[in-house]
């Protein structure tokens, strides 16, 4: 039997619900057990909420600049939700729902709290899911999001109950286009489920749907398993718990492995974007003999070569105890951090941007292409890479003809360099031991795991606060819960202006309203215990193996929140 | 501070207990929690055990030489235990333990299951660990196992307890130097715990000490991920559930994404060696869009290009209605079973074995040297792989200079194999989609796991079984649990004669007595299910998400055993 997801079928919501064949999708035992668990809400959204205003905000920089652009959004205050005791009854509201940008755990349980809060409010509330992204909202491809739909997807991972796409909501065509099905539907509110960047976009339309007077609210959801999206009013993004629990997993059963053969090292390069969120965490978690963090890498402007001897030191001197084992965990986003490599990659874009004749060549005639075209220093960079690396340098570019640094092999660069280095310093009577790289990319893995204990209720929470915002007639918000290292009962919830995390930035060679990506800080707590710590894990093996993420078991396996959480938590 | 693990104190064992630091390794939540588990031991093994003796047995092909051969062990009958419920005190035992190549999940339990028998036995029963494998035997490396150090391992994955090694004990001056310690700690019995291989070499060691009155007996245990030591009397090898199931959690994780996200393919190349067991046990489990089955593919004597031909056919019917996204399961064994594959092998094999030179030259020299050394079909084959395969195969050669199937990138080779097939197929109007692999390896995630329920009750029982088979004064036989889809209360515990499973077969050029490999039965109901089922999961996108192993929730969702096991059970 042929089974058709529901969004292949033609779009029409009435019919969709009737023809929805997706639950035929034989279910797992997990899934099923898992369907049953009911998030944890705060106290504050456990009855009507109450609003309480705080002062008015800024932004986090330029601060006149966004006042300009932001005339309608700008300054708001803060929103703190509070119980109220009293049932305060509250007209329907049909909202629309989209998810932005790669997948993250928990999405669908936001869905799901958004719609139970939209019902609670008034039972005769509706949502609409619009399809494949921000370009369904455009396109006008969406469903209605039915308590039968619903059901389906509590606690489960993926975004597959709409799906998700990178199509960027920037121009007013699109905003102008997707007011005419919201007008349609008689959607008020539009909540958009994303990350920095989707959620700027969520400020720059909710503030151009305020100014042209089209009653329509937006709300957004700090989504992102890489950890990027978090502030002094944002303490985390969801889904970077449940991910990195995965790769910790996978990690801690690695180097389990990796103590009992004692005959490999094992690179592992993790997924992240730029930031190294994800590695530091997972460090934290499973205390390998190495951890790189970009960040450092940058802010001590380090070479290739300095990364490289920094690892091929630990290799050699764990060797010297007899020790040819360990682990090394590498960001994606190494590459673009070392200023050397960003000035090649730099070159690299604008170089083949303007020679579409470069795909035509022969590999060989390739390399000597891009050799004989870079600045001297660039080409001597580039000569120096492995040859597989420096091919992949100049293939599988993005739309933009961007590098896709998800796909350069940073593990197999780097271990491919330590070993040369490892030959050198044998030569010098510096190392004599045996070096066996195993290379791993976790990434894929993780983004659509189940969410975890806390990401379900965390997601579930922000979905239900998106709906409470709602009812209290903001825009340009983002649906907030803090005081997440306690118990989800005592999270805190509200509401934060957008705008008020924004600075100016250069995109694209414009500068615009953005909001800041949050890097690794060096000074603040997670960063400062990995790194008095990394010494020590370097030599003694002191590897902890977190295992799979539990369900159903005891609180102090099942719902701890991360180390990353815990520790930014002791810096406020 | 610096942590020592124990085994690389001073051999010696009474100051090893003393000076044991491994314990202050930090402990993960789970593996605290998971430490209480206290797994389910068979009915027959709940009180004194009485032997219950069988008829006499034959080896399963080849019964005269493997009679001739094995003069003191052979026809031995099968044995039963039974209950009884009068307790029959027995004298101490002094026993060894080896733990013999690559890592299962669940050895420590074998090892936890094996010392509480012995102590059940007798309180003053000692056991005693041999170090990083055979090798610890022949060198007299060794710790006694103690409580403490048993209670730290309970229920934990990998194999560090004592170490495992891949030495082959198959010489006679082996066997006399492991006599000399065993003589010299009073050991009067050995389990090995170990693959088909290293319960080969247990058979052989047996009768080497039965035939020179050694008074030492021998009993094996079946270990391996792969799932290839399991025949008419033997159900499964122990670390097949759990590896299986750590690997379905990612490849279900990835399929949700795959999902949500509908633009990639992903090839997922799975550990197993020859056998395809685990990739048809996870095919099973997650329902992906490809599964290749090596043994369906020798069977067929299908070439590279049709493997490549068959997915790109699946890839470009899934395109024709829009879904440029999908799965592959891809068993690591593969190219071995691919006759032109295969033959090309042998001839480079021999090669490079006589061609010391080849080291020496140039990557671009050494692709020349083998063009120019092999016979035309071979050279044929060789020049019609993607490069980078092509180095591989000629690189990192195991110590015996045979190329090391797992480090053949089969996932990259198939996915470039069908990107040109694909570019063929839309040049005759045939296909008219997108294609964007993606690339996964996944083995050493799950060889060192923490064990599932079924696992740990395994093996826990294969250990305590095998104590009651020492105190049975057998030698030659392998530690038997089967029923093994009943509750482990049910199973039926004894031992089998390991010259029961032989049969003569060359290796090396030699007739050798081995244990028959188990490669997945095209005739068997495992693949005759997944058979039925792929061409619907090929189009349809039935995809099945497990989730990750649950050591504290419902029954259904914690103690399953394999679909593999389940099936077979019905063939029986």
């Amino acid at each position: 039997m042929y089974i058709v997801p529901f969004f292949y079928l033609p779009l029409q919501s009435d019919r969709l619900n009737s023809l929805n064949l997706f639950y035929t999708m034989k279910k797992s035992a997990l899934q099923i057990a898992r369907a049953a668990y009911q998030p944890k809400l705060p106290v504050a959204l456990t009855g009507s909420v109450t609003v309480v205003e705080g002062e008015p905000t800024q932004s986090v920089a330029d601060q006149e600049e966004i006042k300009k652009l932001f005339p309608n959004t700008y300054g708001l205050p803060e929103i703190r939700f509070e119980k109220n005791p009293n049932p305060v009854p509250g007209k329907p509201i049909n909202a629309g729902v989209i998810l932005s940008g790669g997948q993250a755990p928990g999405g669908h349980n936001v869905i799901c709290g958004l719609f139970d809060g939209l019902k609670k409010i008034n039972k005769d509330s509706k949502l609409y899911g619009f399809l494949m992204g921000p370009g369904g909202l455009v396109d006008h491809k969406y469903i209605e999001l039915t308590s039968d739909i619903i059901d389906e997807y509590r606690n489960t991972g993926g975004f597959d109950i709409i799906g998700s796409g990178r199509t960027k909501l920037e121009k007013k065509e699109q905003f102008d286009k997707g007011l005419e099905i919201l007008k349609k539907l008689n959607i008020s509110a539009l909540v958009i489920i994303g990350g920095d960047d989707s959620n700027t976009n969520a400020a720059v339309l909710a503030e151009y749907y305020k100014n042209i007077g089209a009653g329509v609210q937006v709300i957004g959801c700090p989504k992102t398993i890489d950890g990027d999206l978090k502030n002094e009013v944002v303490e985390a993004s969801f889904g970077f718990d449940t991910a990195t629990k995965v790769y910790s997993e996978l990690i801690g059963n690695i180097q389990r492995d990796c103590f009992s053969a004692k005959k490999y090292w094992h690179f592992i390069k993790l997924m992240g974007r730029s930031a190294s969120h994800i590695a530091l965490e997972c460090a934290l978690q499973t205390q390998p003999n190495v951890c790189i963090i970009s960040e450092e890498v940058e802010a001590k402007n380090m070479t290739l070569d300095d990364v490289v001897n920094y690892i091929a030191d630990i290799v050699a001197a764990r060797a010297a105890k007899g020790e040819n084992f360990g682990t090394v965990l590498i960001p994606e986003g190494l590459i673009e951090f070392i200023p050397a490599m960003k000035n090649l990659i730099a070159e690299l874009n604008d170089l083949l941007a303007k020679s579409p004749e470069f795909a035509t060549l022969a590999p060989a005639a390739q390399r000597e292409f891009v050799l004989s075209h870079l600045s001297a220093e660039n080409a001597k960079v580039f000569a120096s890479l492995p040859e597989g690396v420096a091919r992949q340098l100049t293939l599988d570019r993005d739309p933009h003809g961007n590098v896709q640094v998800s796909l350069i092999e940073t593990e197999k660069l780097l271990s491919e360099m330590v070993n040369r280095r490892l030959e050198q310093m044998r030569g010098e009577g510096k190392y004599n031991g045996k070096f066996s790289p195993l290379h791993h990319f976790f990434g894929y893995e993780g983004r659509c795991a189940a969410p975890s204990n806390f990401d379900a209720d965390y997601c579930y929470a922000l979905g239900f606060n998106a709906a409470c915002l709602i009812n209290a007639g903001v825009t340009g918000y983002l649906s907030s819960l803090r005081n997440l290292t306690k118990p989800s009962v005592q999270w805190l919830a509200g509401g934060i202006p957008i705008t008020m995390m924004f600075n100016m930035e250069r995109r694209h060679g414009e500068m615009k309203p953005v909001i800041q990506k949050a890097l690794v800080r060096l000074d603040g707590t997670p960063f400062r215990r990995f790194a008095a710590k990394r010494d020590e894990w370097a030599m003694a093996t002191s590897y902890v193996f977190p295992g799979p993420i539990q369900y159903f078991g005891p609180a102090e396996v099942c719902d701890q929140p991360t180390m990353t959480l815990h520790y930014e938590h002791l810096d406020k």
